[in-house]
């Protein structure tokens, strides 16, 4: 992750919730300096733990970050993410931006990795689409990873993909991926979605680089890889949730990519603490 | 909602997205147009329509948008949602950022007018919380309203709130109350978090404008309005979700803010078909 | 106030002032460091000693600040506001912005605080408007509290505020309050404008959480506030300035509304002088 | 004046002021159609007429503006400025705005025009200084030249100015002018602050283009201007206000600079009235 | 190319010649309207002419411009590239950005179109680099197809690519290319830099997408692409300009990749003339 | 230099090349260090080597810089510019920006020493243009004073320039020189091109400060510095290059201005090499 990009977006972030100043931290603390802790509130992985100390940093004054726990990594209910002790304007001002970051990101680590144990197949990679909150792709694709799957293309501008749209609005697949190439650099794949045996075909002999087979049950899966030779890769798409990825095990498929990491993902429950609340 | 803050965001996001460029529709189109429509693939309510015409105004061209349904109204699986007219380059590098936005923002309002239903006691009014996506807090809280709740504050510039870790660093409701109070202008509202009955009278005699009810039962609730006179407004909030609130009907309260109404929305599935795939 | 926020707009006027380079001081100076001070011409109250630093930060090199006044108090002509040490190119290349804001920032504490003298009544509180210079609004109600009065709405998505354009376009009070209320979060007071007592009866009836009497003398005040429950509050607002506020005093009214406190008030005059110049 | 900028720097105007939306005019209004003008509350000089279309346009919506001023031209008390007819809810949320910059473009091209009138002497040009309002120098710097008066340099990056501190770290007048000459482009011109006959005379000698006589008296520049020879250009700086700058008259310096004509300028009263409420 | 991007690039770079205003232009032309053309004062290849059109719309006014040169087509000296008629502050204050911009362009498509030319293979392809000019390389990289060749990669996120200090600091190309799979995505390729047969055979075992011989001689590249299996794509790169290009026709290589194309572009030599300034 | 605006423009470059992450170093380096060296592979001058820093300071991390020759002085092929140690993800992702920088101002500085070594007479400065690179001025101009030529105006804000096409439109030196003479202020020079004798006499009768000679031969030019008084600065400009400016020495002008010092600067040839490459 581009991490200045990162810094910038955050600070645009702040200044979304602050706007004009915290009416409550500046009106009551002065320069008191106190303690808290991130706690996770459920099981699941943690992700975005660099981004507390990329709030106070930004919000200024003297702080003390200790990680407890890996990007990645399982965290327990109930256990410590991450400790802090600074400025009580900082440690609270920042607060509720730090929980609904981290949250997202850890709720995606969290599915990212459900989907992963419930595949069971470690010969299929599963990625993430483009289907992101508008503005927080860079996060929550960080997240995917964090999580144990992959990156899709991070936009229209690294991966060339010709879906149902582009191939009914360019007269076929053949002559959309000829468009294409005429003007294409070398270093960008092209897929192209398919749906029938027929597309999948054409789709070879037009030497598509990536092949998505989109909403096909597994079984109609198996037989499609038939039809696709090694050096191809096969993707599969549309409605794989993690109701049912466990369907797609052993398939043949190399990829499957699905919106719901992101998408469904729900927000991993986290608290942040003043130790004199947690003594409360 | 500020729609020219909405359209600069707007405009970061087709960034975010398209990049250095479209690979796919820009190197196939030429000036070529088509046409297309946006369909519901699931019943909920819309919201977010204007998306589509600032997103196409912002990629430039001659466009038609015909939005054929209000926000906030219902849409049933299956109904077209808007239909649009345009460079077919514009239609595809649009669609989804314009999606991803629209399922967003109808899913909230979607989930908006289901708490409204499922709570069924217009005394009450249901509002959102901080708790949204970072960057999209003016989306998510313009759907809120569009589905039938309503918004708390923006953000921590346009009210006071005196949470848990307020009062355990601040010394107590009353002297953070007070400390508040000495600086704030008259426009704004002080709002007290409140669990124990103490603390609820305590917030009353230090003056809050709101007193909130944090983590209590229907039942607790109806004994702790009795303490707090006519002028102040209650609010319930804490795990308050569209599973169990309907159980806080006629509970007494007069506001219950909840963030699930935007943290557990589902977004609502719609999709973008070009007349010539949907023909297919 | 958003420091964040603050350190943004200083950098933009930096620039402003800059622009592609410092013709004068970088030309003459090299890495040579020298000692300054910032001096009061005249009486008043200080305010915005914290952009010393924040400029110097900005320009970068190592540098070392000394405040000699806190924000709020009292300076006399002639005393020395604070002292200053560093890079040469960096103090005087920061100079200008610096006077500048400072002079215009304890130029409005000093506006407010000869307001609340003159008035020389605490049963009323003074505010600001929305009068203030463009961009400018995060510093100057910043300065005002700073010299004593306190901030109105710092714009139009904190509060309502229906004034005559309002009520003459919207159809009357009544109608315009209950328009607002049904869409309007709890969190948010309405304010209605009034001129006559008809129409402070008619805010009185609908709801109003502030009463605004707009142009009224004192007298006239002293007999409408006796129309208003104590439960609303009430603000005078209208041509009062530091000549004619004293005449308001033990009118009743709870709020003093005043664009003179920004609008009117004269920089302070503060200038920088180097220790060598001091000498000579 | 470059108004692509100005366009850039009211969009961030209009950014401070809305927020995330405007709370009285968006719950009010739907698409209600109305009309009003902008009229003088006092006599002076009208700078900045074109924001009104700028705000408008901005803001959205069919709506149409007739300038019934010219840009500098003198208004009376109670005269029409501009009338506008458009979408009710841009007429008010653009209300402020409007009037906050006119209000202060209008008032220091009222004050540069007295100032002009006060001096009588049309030998010598008037100009403004850098003490303008952070982030406003574009519009100040422009109302200054509508009232009649000259602007002195932007800022920092196009000209060079050898002031008092400069010398004094610089080791004195030759020694900077020849530190700044060596490096300078021919385009610049070099400006130097004097405050006696022995420093007037060592800056024509040393080649300055300007020489500025700092705080002296009308009888002291006579005599000074007498050491300068004709190609360099005189300016009188310092403590020069509407109130004494009759007494520069026939001074014979080419140039008075003076912070007041941006810094003491008093807003000038304009108000936006509903046709409705000017009927009332 | 993403011309939302292009435009706010745009926009940025007229403020930069622009500033605080156009003191020529501005001073000198009320409203008045002019003509003028875009002349070719030498051969090439035009790019570059969308320009035109953006920055009289970003300074305002009502213009026409009649392109008469399609992009990426040959000119004449002497020959007219577009003609133009409006605002004569608009066409002059755009004037210096478009032809920089334009000269860049055409400059960038003629060192293309000549490279394609003095190679005389059409089953090798060229392109560009990562040398570009800061800010500049989404207009660049159009040029360079406008000018015949292709892209390589836009940056450093979308393609990976190991050069020699990658290899040296990660230990070799085995471990290098191993630890990057473990994480990329399948929609991105990777290239690894070789300067010898072993590395070329270790390269082809790590299973790189691409195989970049650096710095090697086209008699050395013959024998090179032996060792490498057909599905691997094989590049040529380092010092090849339009100097020696011609001796790697016939190599054998898939692509050549040359920063000169870019990096060695002279401008193309365009002025703008009034059609006064033409007539005299 | 503004370095606080530099350093603006270094975080959006870095930002085009990273994007949203650089798939290569990322990916293989955890938090391991290394060294490397910024080395000349050809003679030249060098300039820019404040990038070096203010790269690696915004990519996050501890690292070391040691500038081994002074901006503007001059290095030999195989010389080493600069040494660095820090986290090798900083070093190589930061590795071709700081090259693309310290190459084309290195270029520019050596382009700008050697037409002064050309011209061989110190009599005459010589200045560069505004034919810059998009975006890039602030970098090039900086570049060209430290190869010891100076700067023309940075744009069209800070010195008034009335070439062929404002006097055509204009009607005439004299009359566009008095159009903007009425509103100008005594800080900006006004420089006027000529391209005839007469056109010189008109300027010098105008009160030209600066009066430019266009594509005259140097003969030309040792007769027209004759119409011009000493007090009025001459410069000679169009088609003066590296190749033809030996042949302006003694011509008596003031200035040569020439595009060409940044318009046919060739990149000065740098690498980084990591210690382990260097070995190897």
């Amino acid at each position: 992750m581009n991490t200045l990009l990162a810094k910038e977006k955050i600070k645009e972030f702040l200044n979304e919730d602050i706007g004009t100043g915290d009416l409550s931290a500046e009106l009551i603390f002065g320069g008191a300096r106190g303690k808290g802790a991130f706690i996770a509130k459920e099981d699941g992985i943690v992700c975005g733990t660099f981004v507390i100390d990329a709030v106070y940093s930004l919000l200024g004054g003297d702080h003390e970050v200790r990680l407890l726990k890996d990007e990645g990594s399982a965290v327990k209910k109930g256990e410590r993410i991450a400790e802090a002790e600074g400025d009580i304007k900082t440690l609270l001002s920042g607060e509720r931006l730090i929980l609904n970051l981290m949250q997202l990101m850890s709720g995606i680590a969290t599915s990212a990795h459900a989907l992963v144990t419930a595949l069971d197949d470690l010969s299929i990679k599963i990625t993430d689409t483009r289907k992101t909150h508008p503005g927080l792709r860079l996060f929550e694709k960080y997240a995917v990873t964090a999580g144990g799957c992959f990156n899709h293309r991070m936009g229209l501008y690294d991966g060339v993909m010709l879906k149902d749209n582009h191939i009914a609005f360019g007269g076929g697949i053949s002559r959309t991926v000829e468009s294409v190439r005429k003007k294409l650099g070398h270093t960008v794949k092209i897929e192209v979605e398919t749906e029938t045996r027929e597309q999948v075909a054409e789709a070879v002999k037009a030497g598509a680089d990536i092949i998505m087979f989109d909403n096909r049950t597994p079984d109609e899966i198996r037989e499609l890889v038939k039809l696709v030779p090694k050096h191809i890769i096969t993707e599969a798409s549309g409605g794989i949730s993690l109701e049912n990825i466990h369907t797609f095990k052993g398939c043949g498929v190399d990829i499957i990519s699905t919106g719901s990491v992101t998408n469904s993902a729900k927000p991993l429950d986290i608290s942040f603490l003043s130790e004199e609340a947690i003594k409360a």
